[in-house]
């Protein structure tokens, strides 16, 4: 490596024939200038390498002024707009985003934590879909400066946030239970994932405290995908139809769900109540429109950001709680009281 | 920097008290190992700053063997599907992706052209939205391994990739005109971008081709968004329902477009016929479900990563003819003929 000092204003200045003024005013977005003389600042710019400020110098020396993210599927309404609001707070603050998708590949979401804990990124949102066998929490925790968002890893020593599951299951069942629904579907995610079971849990809690009881809540677990969506109301209509409810614990499921039901002229709500979970998805124009609980996706990836960047990564012990965000439910047409109870 | 040799396969192994052929294959994924076995492994790893390959070794000295992609919004459901089939091209690539949005901030297109050129990303994938007054062009032409996608940036002399949008509406022009419109809306997004001049090109190609003419062809142009689908639907109104059809040229035109006609009970397509664009929401199951213009998104994601990293660079007067992607109607529920032509 060369040990010329490095290129000032006035050297990129210099070069393209202006004055310093110029380039700063230009570089900071506030003079409008005509293209051939942006077109000669920015060649001296290139030719002579010149870093606008020290920020950029250690951005273009090694890795840091990076943010990692991991998600299981970008072009899943919800992760798309986690990652949206994640890249536009880091935006802000002058970090670059570097964004993994681990789909349903094994062995993607260890070696992605590896490949990022060499690079030296800032730090590293990180959401799982799938359960751990212990591998992945203690890769976690050499790591260090990781916040595990929306999916527990279990026995992960860092700070995780989630929005409030059992929340979220509890006003779905009040919902239904007011309505007199006393036999409810419940259509989630893997069994073993902590959204899963407490959004269950807070389903059961909502039908024992209004005295329905929980003799007619049924459950079938599996992904939170269209295609489980589909496979889950098959089988629902191959069971002869046991509940009079569903909840449908992602716009995903719902959406296969609904298609399936629809395609067997299964009448919403008249035969069947629906109530749906995310609604990041365009539910409100469904036939008909769908009631869900609705996750707060841009304040859990601004709080993300927020506690990747102002964490003590010290104070290791301090990381036992997880933080929760507070969810809500957008009451539309799907539910109806259960026309044969 | 050290001047000691690099690490190798066999430190790691010493270090970890296993084999080599044990850290090898477990690098590759091809052995399954108890978790503390793992985790000696990793930290033998860290310690000795092991880079398992080349590539990687060249991944962590600068910022090659990554790919920039610069989108408008990734929140929108068009361009997460585009991110994440470019993030998978890119992984199967060992490329890792540095993600960027512009949304409507004036002047991030060109910075983030201006550091994704210093910081030596493999290439980039550029989709701009919004006129150029020839400042892109130049920098793009400057910075060199850019591929431009989905919108044109005129004068911009790269690789460059669109869905076929004038056949996108002759597709929708025909099909209306098919069903006796002969008074179409085309709600397209803003009027000097090429998607918006192209598609309405198709729509009048169309009928003049069906012998219905355009006399009856009124447009009202504006942005992709929510927000203006929802003033097209209220102006559509204010102006006495001038049409029996609506091209709608994006999913999200048509969603505000159809909350607002909903809203004021306006019947689909009992008063109004609606054609979509794009195709990526579950249109499939709106109230009724949208006849909709599908875009390759997919297979425009998969393109756009190979043109990137197929082009020859050094060919650059070759770079005059773009290249078009077919694009296909999916028939629906919310075309009728006009109840009162």
């Amino acid at each position: 490596m060369s040990n010329k000092r490095a290129t000032s204003l006035k050297d990129v200045a210099d070069a393209a024939g202006v004055s310093v003024t110029t380039v700063s005013r230009m570089l900071n977005g506030s003079l409008q200038l005509p293209p051939e003389t942006k077109l000669r600042i920015d060649k001296a710019i290139q030719d002579l390498k010149y870093e606008p400020n020290p920020h950029a110098r250690r951005l273009s020396r090694g890795r840091s002024d990076t943010i990692g993210l991991v998600v299981p599927d970008i072009a899943n309404p919800f992760f798309a707009t986690l990652v949206a609001t994640i890249e536009e707070e880091a935006d802000k603050r002058g970090l670059a985003l570097s964004l993994h998708a681990t789909l349903n590949r094994p062995g993607r979401e260890i070696a992605y934590l590896r490949s990022l804990g060499r690079n030296h990124v800032d730090g590293l949102v990180f959401v799982t879909n799938h359960p751990d066998d212990g591998e992945l929490a203690a890769l976690i925790n050499q790591t260090g400066k990781v916040v595990v968002v929306d999916e527990d890893v279990p026995n992960a020593m860092v700070p995780k946030l989630f929005c409030d599951n059992e929340q979220g299951g509890y006003l779905a069942g009040r919902h239904l239970a007011e309505y007199g629904h006393a036999r409810v579907l419940y259509i989630g995610g893997p069994q073993e994932m902590i959204s899963t079971r407490r959004r269950y849990k807070g389903l059961e809690r909502a039908m024992i405290e209004h005295g329905t009881g929980i003799d007619g809540l049924i459950r079938y677990e599996g992904d939170y995908t269209v295609e489980f969506g589909r496979a889950a109301g098959r089988r629902f209509l191959d069971e002869g139809k046991p509940a009079t409810a569903i909840f449908a614990s992602s716009d995903e499921i719902a959406i296969g769900l609904i298609e399936v039901l629809r395609g067997q002229g299964v009448s919403i709500p008249g035969e069947v109540s629906i109530v749906g979970f995310d609604d990041v998805g365009p539910l409100h124009l469904f036939a008909p429109p769908l009631t869900a609980i609705r996750q707060p996706v841009r304040a859990i990836g601004e709080r993300a950001l927020s506690l990747l960047l102002e964490t003590d990564w010290q104070q290791r012990e301090d990381f036992t709680s997880e933080e929760l965000l507070a969810i809500e439910i957008v009451v539309r047409n799907s539910v109806a009281p259960p026309s044969n109870p």
